[in-house]
């Protein structure tokens, strides 16, 4: 399909965040007719650094970008200043005007919140960070694995945006795309659940 | 803990088969005491180019990466070509001599075949290309999400590196903090299965 779809990354994002998402949208791309043009999207290009110590090199900068169909935020340590840089957020919000659809990992759904995206939606983040994210009143925070409301999709943490993603494809191109997709990314994790420290779970988790 | 972790990375690596893996040992090494040192490791150094379009910093390259007490390989479309190139194969077969462990995702397991590390064990890989993994007669292929035998750990396609990284932690820093990884990585997917037009889903979840 004639379409641009772009990932925007920053310092200090997230790299499941950004890659769960990016390999199943590339995989729709190169073998089932997805968006034909992919950006990675860093404000001023170049090699961006993730938590995590990986150096990935973007596509474009805020400069040079082209106007986007779609556009992913992916989340992580780095949002925290992210939310601060007007920059960062005033592109997200002059491409929200063009785009069908706008999408978030993780804490990537405070730089939504940031560009005005969220105001009387339903959003959810990260586990850690839903309190946070309920500090904005107008926000309908809900503790799901992924939310759809409208133009918007915001996914839980980190590997929650492959969920997202499929769910997101599968609306736009068809559940057999979504579980051709799946079956080439062999996405069909174990049910296994360890015990943690913290003695917590996800909502979503807990009343399956 | 003092301990060297590599992950192998070629042209045309899978980005997921990497980054997955990649995610849950970060998290291991930067939050709960796993190896202190990680190396993102190419034969020339530099960039390393993926199958769906990424690059990405390597750490370092075969004339300088240092003794590993593990070795992860990843797989993709390059190992088509990997498995025929003799420094590859022989960096592999070197390192593990010193490994304790030598892991792959996806195809990577043709690597560690054509190393020789595969002979009378028990492994598999993607749901694909399990049929040319068993034209070697010397290893026991299956067809699960993940497998351990002795010091050799390999897992189907793509996103199965996850569940395997998390049990290769669970069983060698225990459950609880491969729960606690879990949980920061909000690794609890959704478990819906998409339809695709092979009708082939892999035994493993057929027979849940």
């Amino acid at each position: 399909m004639n379409a641009r779809f772009g990932f925007l990354l920053f310092d200090q994002f997230e790299d499941l965040d950004f890659v769960g998402a990016w390999e199943m949208l590339a995989l729709w791309s190169q073998k089932f007719d997805g968006p034909n043009e992919l950006f990675i999207i860093n404000e001023q290009g170049g090699l961006v650094k993730s938590v995590k110590g990986l150096s990935i090199q973007s596509h474009t900068d805020f400069g040079s970008c082209p106007a986007l169909d779609y556009l992913l935020v992916s989340g992580g340590q780095g949002t925290r200043t992210a939310v601060s840089n007007k920059q960062l957020i005033s592109f997200i919000e002059t491409q929200s005007k063009n785009c069908k659809q706008m999408l978030s990992v993780c804490t990537g759904a405070f730089l939504l919140q940031a560009a005005g995206l969220l105001t009387n939606k339903t959003a959810t983040t990260h586990w850690a960070s839903l309190d946070r994210l309920k500090a904005f009143t107008d926000v309908n925070v809900v503790e799901q694995r992924y939310v759809n409301d409208g133009d918007i999709w915001t996914s839980a943490g980190v590997s929650a945006g492959i969920d997202m993603v499929l769910a997101f494809i599968a609306a736009t191109a068809g559940e057999v795309v979504a579980g051709d997709i799946q079956l080439l990314a062999e996405y069909y994790p174990q049910l296994r659940i360890y015990s943690n420290s913290k003695n917590y779970l996800p909502a979503y988790v807990a009343n399956r």
